[in-house]
């Protein structure tokens, strides 16, 4: 079965994966498939979130057609930054609300709001669908169908082979993910748990809409949250790579795994720990297994297809 | 393919259905697999909800040990009518409420509350679990796994074995419906959608417990944004049987159904249009198939088993 990890190299990180699942489907262990629930984080952890998530790539498009569309707001932020590609002031808006100053963050919120208030479920689904068909990765200069992590695909089908149902769990706006989750995971839309616009029902028009204001967002703590609304279980696996997921992998009543981006041998996945120290740091504590991109992926990313040339 | 539905009679209904599936599946209308998704109400439309909805037997049963455990409780609404088995007062606190008096109904929501506030989910499952284990129906005098209709397990297995998903979607408590949905319907955790607590993580004990305010009724209006949510996805089909269920028939992109408790042969299921008046006047005009229990069902529970004698 391990024949199904070629891109994982023979570490002990590939060992206590297939160990774990041995001993759940054969050895003392064994779970019924039911409970073979396994859950992953998306950004950073199925595909690179380098060098911005790729939701934040749609929103400044959207941004910028908004601003094309109605040029007084060409000069009012954020709209400012997309037009002028200041892709600098986004990052200062995250850097002040860790300062404690969120002015700018809430702009940037609001902002992100207006860009679906009202639409419905549906017509966003065709925006982003048409995002995921055109759209290049800023640095790998290909689809974003490219810029999924190929030995985290391989885990999904091996977990899948082994009686595992996968789930992904992500911070993301579930909406912005679901158009590409079977194509680029093998994952349906009713596997995908994210961060939720709240959505009402347009009676006349027979659509569900969004509305004004965030549901919930679900990272850190709000993760098991959604598991349960959504799953209804305890996760026997659970993925992630940031602090964010650390609540999520102390929920997983089995194997907890920590993607750490740590390769400096220029294959493309940016090294960073930044948001993912406190993560790092309880690893051993809680029995987390470390994925070193480094040392444990000998392939990061696909072959590039021809559509990427 | 129609010898699944052996509880249907051959009637217009019947043909209605097997006719649909047809369609979708050989015929003009082909859907792929994935877009074969059917949602079903709960009460009404998979089991009986007469006498009263199994989810308040099982709340009478937890005000009424509530009280036991705490007897200052014992002169208090509703515990007080729980612990008196006078349920009359709970028909007139509804019956108060469509007559623009919302007090009794608010002290039934605040102790529906109270019986989960700061439980842990899988507190409750247990609970749950063991009601529907011991618990009887209160007219058929047999558990509650016979008190489903029987034709309506034959559809959705008609349905599966034609490549739909089915999925519950109830205005009941999400959480009291999944313990049993996997056993009674054959309906998996995940696919349950209903009515929801908030929730909220506790880190410290690593538990999901519930909070003191509903997170949403998924009723009427809010059946279609709870199946984007949860399926992300329309539905191709959709049962109902009340005045709750219409938003749900009318987002279906193929057939809806509507349950009609027209029965008055005595076979157990009590005759009533009481919260279906205005599903049944829009059936019609909106091309919703009604399903006769008393014409269309030659058989409308399963055979008791050895364990109701």
């Amino acid at each position: 079965m391990s024949d199904l990890l070629p891109s994982w190299r023979d570490t002990a990180t590939k060992s206590a994966i297939v160990d774990f699942v041995a001993s759940v489907t054969t050895g003392d262990g064994t779970l019924p498939p039911d409970e073979r629930v396994a859950v992953f984080d998306n950004d950073g952890t199925l595909w690179t979130e380098k060098p911005m998530p790729t939701q934040l790539h749609f929103i400044v498009m959207r941004w910028a057609a908004a601003a094309a569309a109605d040029p007084s707001l060409a000069d009012r932020q954020p709209y400012k930054a997309a037009v002028t590609n200041d892709l600098a002031w986004l990052g200062k808006a995250i850097e002040k609300h860790y300062d404690g100053d969120d002015s700018d963050l809430h702009t940037m919120i609001g902002a992100i709001l207006a860009t679906t208030a009202g639409e419905s479920v549906e017509e966003y689904q065709a925006a982003v669908t048409g995002f995921y068909r055109d759209a290049k990765h800023l640095t790998l200069g290909r689809s974003y169908a490219g810029a999924v992590y190929k030995p985290m695909i391989e885990l999904l089908r091996f977990l899948e082979a082994n009686g595992f149902t996968c789930y992904i769990v992500s911070g993301g706006d579930r909406d912005f993910m679901r158009p590409m989750s079977h194509d680029y995971y093998g994952i349906p839309p009713e596997r995908v748990v994210g961060s939720a616009v709240g959505l009402s029902f347009d009676e006349t028009a027979n659509e569900v809409r969004y509305g004004n204001a965030f549901s919930f967002m679900d990272d850190g703590p709000e993760k098991p949250v959604r598991i349960w609304s959504r799953v209804g279980r305890r996760p026997a696996l659970a993925v992630g790579n940031s602090n964010g997921d650390m609540q999520m992998l102390g929920y997983a009543s089995g194997l907890g795994m920590l993607v750490h981006h740590d390769d400096d041998t220029g294959r493309g996945d940016e090294p960073y720990d930044a948001g993912a120290e406190r993560a790092l740091a309880a690893a051993s504590g809680n029995d987390w297994t470390i994925v070193s991109v480094r040392d444990d992926w000998s392939q990061i990313f696909p072959q590039p297809q021809a559509a990427d040339a």
